[in-house]
């Protein structure tokens, strides 16, 4: 196998555990046990399945891989805190329709990137500055959300049973 | 820049973020206030701390990039929940010191690895298998150990002051 094959498949790998064990611990929680908080005061498991959903759902855009389909979240689940949002909440089933959906296309799109293209320029930074700055590429974008993922992965594993 | 400092640079970048953040949060915390739980019943950030720690000085054995240094906190940050080793622990100052000494041995024996030196062999794969299965290399582990990092300074952040 070529080497840049084996750097980008590790990655690639690497996204996919994290995604697939925290919707495992997605899957563990009934609708009503979303409404758990990690921890006393901080969020909801709900706000993070919606706060994940909307950035796994962005970065499909951000890696210029196509168009995002639930941008609406990102008041209620991005620019908000938990608990302040004072619009019409998506019910638990949607979130999580939308967040099946979003690492579905993610992996779908993953699928058809030779390893090179993964050295190309991300959507937050112009061809102008990524002359300048080549580390801006979409791997670096995937590896960020990755450890995001894990970080919060390691948050709602918190307010499982055990 | 070669397309393999690329994709390593981005794996390290992504290392370094995350203990970087993690190491801050722990900064932050006060010896006392190691203590806390992250949440109600889970483990104190004192544990935390030691465990990542001894998963961060076995890392450099797993690399091949030299003698661990605090193998005996294993037993009880790896191998024994938290309150439930019976033996003595040691300070949270002892701690400290031994996290830092870790990432610093890491980060300088990382500097020193060429890019496809990081396709080369973990030291838990043996060379019949890793002939066999040659996605088993140090970048692998590398990455699944940012994850973990990510993971768990995503707990010890909800023990934090806010």
């Amino acid at each position: 196998m070529a080497q840049e094959e084996l750097f980008v498949g590790a990655a690639l790998q690497g996204w996919k555990q994290v995604v697939e064990r925290v919707d495992k611990v997605f899957a563990g929680f009934s609708d009503e046990d979303l409404q758990r908080e990690v921890a006393p005061g901080r969020n909801r498991v709900y706000y993070l399945l919606g706060h994940l959903t909307a950035v796994h759902d962005h970065l499909l855009a951000i890696l210029r891989l196509g168009e995002r389909r639930y941008a609406e979240l990102d008041t209620q689940f991005i620019k908000t805190p938990d608990r302040k949002f004072e619009g019409k909440e998506p019910s638990a089933a949607e979130l999580r329709k939308a967040w099946s959906d979003a690492n579905e296309r993610l992996a779908a799109a993953f699928a058809t990137l030779k390893p090179a293209e993964w050295l190309e320029r991300h959507a937050s930074v112009s061809e102008e500055d990524f002359a300048k700055e080549p580390h801006r590429h979409r791997l670096s974008v995937l590896l960020s959300r990755t450890s995001h993922a894990a970080s919060h992965g390691g948050q709602v594993n918190l307010a499982s049973s055990r």
